[in-house]
């Protein structure tokens, strides 16, 4: 029994490095020389937490900070019962417990509806930690490609549904997308539910950017659509909504009741959600509809912003993002990877340069948006036109480096 | 591909109810009745979280509670370091992750060290939690039994080794030890570390307890064995020590390299975590170790109690714990599944009755520990001295009634 060398496992050594954090370093390294970066790799909102939460966790009435119900917390679950109301979902708090952000609702979801070697059908370019967390499940990710002329909106039912194998287990999707801004209409969804009906699979609908949507439209939520009762999990991080994300407090939906017994034994096994900001969120959940309002106005600007200044650039092309905050532009010829290392070590113009993500960690299938790099818009409108000038002078440079 | 029926995964199926929180709904029955439950089966302290925990969360300086860096915040890492170095252990903060709490710490541990199908040894009984973790990641949780008349502690080394086969990672234990309070010896640990080395395994030391640990004995950790940089992790619960449970703050320690590349990218695909949590828990790693004296006292005196009074009881026997704050009581005769139960629905004096773990959960090895109960000493004396009245009556009662 006797092994030449202690080894990690596979799933660790596959685990794809994170795509919007993998060039921190030679940020810091740029920062190091004295550069202003301007950071559009990760969807880190600007918006203040607001007041009632910092108020919440200050007036936290107990002197001991125990372990929370394994569920979540009461006034939470019942808070987030409140706030699906005002979206004509009507859930009880039995339909839902709270996670520790929508990270864990991502992977208690995964290992409920399959085991290792069990697929999952994701559409691409999607949500990166998708595939970490598909991975460390032990599942597979079978992705199906969504396309920017098409407005990333999904492919014909037939592209889908032939990727079905007696291992699939669920589709999973984002809506509004990360990392292209797409929002699926109610169509959509309901096409993805009637697959998951004729074939006996699960969806997972991650829809925690649902209040960011814009010129107007609602998005669609899959708990909108019918007869899915046993088939709809819906993952969504609550502290995201309120730009609280270093709260951590997410939820899972599901209808299901064998699921959740399932999901409920792994809360179980790590006993609570944090608790303090638990109590933060709770307190913005009972915040009026009307609180997203200003948010929305705020980020439709700023998208507007973004997207015309990307596609007056040479070369380059985005469909508008209806939600979400962020943007997935082709740079035309250009290999993003080492553009956006270059735009860090190589580049500067007034002492300052951007930080964007390349868009080959959201695809799965080999040499796909290796032309594309994501841009999150949670800055307000000066710097983002700043950061367009800069992106739009270093492309320029960039081209003619390149062919030089 | 058309599937009958939606169905759930079999590691869902197949999770462990918590030992500890299953009992939960007979005693919300009986409080329901108007009777007083007293709490013995969970190990949530009593003991206040430090006043420097809510002054840093209450001024904590920033106005956008933003995501944190994947690795923890810089100032709870380096408390870290400061907190281990106090122990004679010298790290550096690039061989420690802040986890969410020391559940996440265990799981991301058992994803780097194996693959679905991979085995992980465990001394039995264990805290009940690690099979459910097992289960999420696939693995095989493999078991060697240690013996109350033993006080718990490892049987010879023949016992363990045998148990290694080529699927085997690690080895995973807790000291000192819950459920039983056993604390290894430098010499246990050491050859716990032996038995690695040879067989090229990983040792997953969880040492959540270690500051409660009695009689002047300081709990060894596994850190302080040399020779074990490649080999050794330990898990690390910062929130509780605290008494700050519901933080879920903890920590992971690894001086491997490749192990800890693996492990920053599970945490990268979770993002953080929570923050303003971290910023209490920092302030706290910076307290004096004589912080932990009068607590250590405090539980001295608890298990001094609790020890005495259940050994003085007919029929019943226990080792004397030397840490933590849990006691594996043997009641001769009795199955403790059924009786924790008819503690909750049948038993009662002066309105009062207790909540207790059957010893069952803390097993794997059908049909051990149905005799044995798990006590958590966490209540004041006076409560404690109460609940051994209760538990001295029942016992009585229960035999009574079975022999009837």
């Amino acid at each position: 029994m006797k092994r030449e060398r202690l080894s990690i496992s596979e799933r660790g050594i596959n685990m794809p490095s994170s795509a919007m954090r993998k060039l921190v370093p030679y940020a810091e390294e740029a920062q190091a020389r004295g550069m202003t970066v301007i950071p559009l790799n990760i969807g880190q909102p600007d918006i203040e937490t607001p007041p009632v939460f910092w108020e919440a966790v200050r007036e936290f009435p107990e002197r001991v900070l125990a372990y929370g119900p394994s569920a979540g917390r009461q006034e939470c679950r019942e808070g987030v019962v409140a706030y699906y109301s005002h979206l004509d979902i009507d859930l009880k708090p039995e339909h839902l417990i709270i996670t520790t952000a929508g990270s864990e609702a991502v992977l208690f979801a995964l290992l409920a509806v399959g085991d290792p070697g069990d697929e999952i059908i994701v559409p691409e370019p999607f949500y990166s930690n998708y595939a970490s967390m598909i991975q460390m499940a032990g599942m597979k990710l079978v992705p199906f490609t969504t396309y920017a002329q098409h407005g990333y909106h999904l492919p014909e039912r037939e592209v889908i549904e032939r990727l079905v194998t007696e291992r699939t287990r669920a589709i999973l999707y984002a809506s509004p997308g990360n990392p292209t801004g797409v929002v699926y209409t109610r169509e959509e969804i309901a096409m993805l539910g009637d697959i998951a009906r004729s074939h006996g699979l699960f969806v997972m609908a991650d829809e925690v950017y649902r209040e960011f949507s814009y010129d107007g439209q609602i998005a669609a939520s899959l708990l909108h659509t019918p007869g899915l009762e046993e088939h709809a999990i819906v993952l969504d991080s609550v502290s995201k909504r309120y730009s609280a994300c270093g709260a951590r407090v997410g939820c899972l939906i599901t209808r299901n009741e064998a699921l959740m017994a399932a999901i409920m034994k792994m809360a179980m096994s790590r006993l609570s959600a944090p608790v303090l900001e638990q109590a933060g969120i709770a307190a913005c959940l009972h915040l009026p509809p009307d609180n997203f309002t200003p948010i929305r106005e705020t980020y439709t600007r700023r998208r507007d912003l973004v997207f015309e200044r990307l596609n007056q650039m040479e070369g380059v092309f985005c469909p508008k993002p209806a939600g979400a905050f962020y943007v997935m532009p082709t740079l035309e010829g250009i290999e993003t990877e080492p553009f956006a290392r270059w735009l860090l070590t190589d580049f500067e113009q007034g002492g300052e340069t951007v930080l964007v993500a390349p868009g080959a960690g959201f695809y799965w299938t080999p040499g796909l948006g290796r032309d594309k790099i994501r841009i999150a818009y949670v800055l307000n409108t000066d710097r983002l036109a700043r950061a367009m000038d800069l992106l739009e002078v270093a492309i320029h440079r960039y081209r003619e480096e390149e062919g030089s």
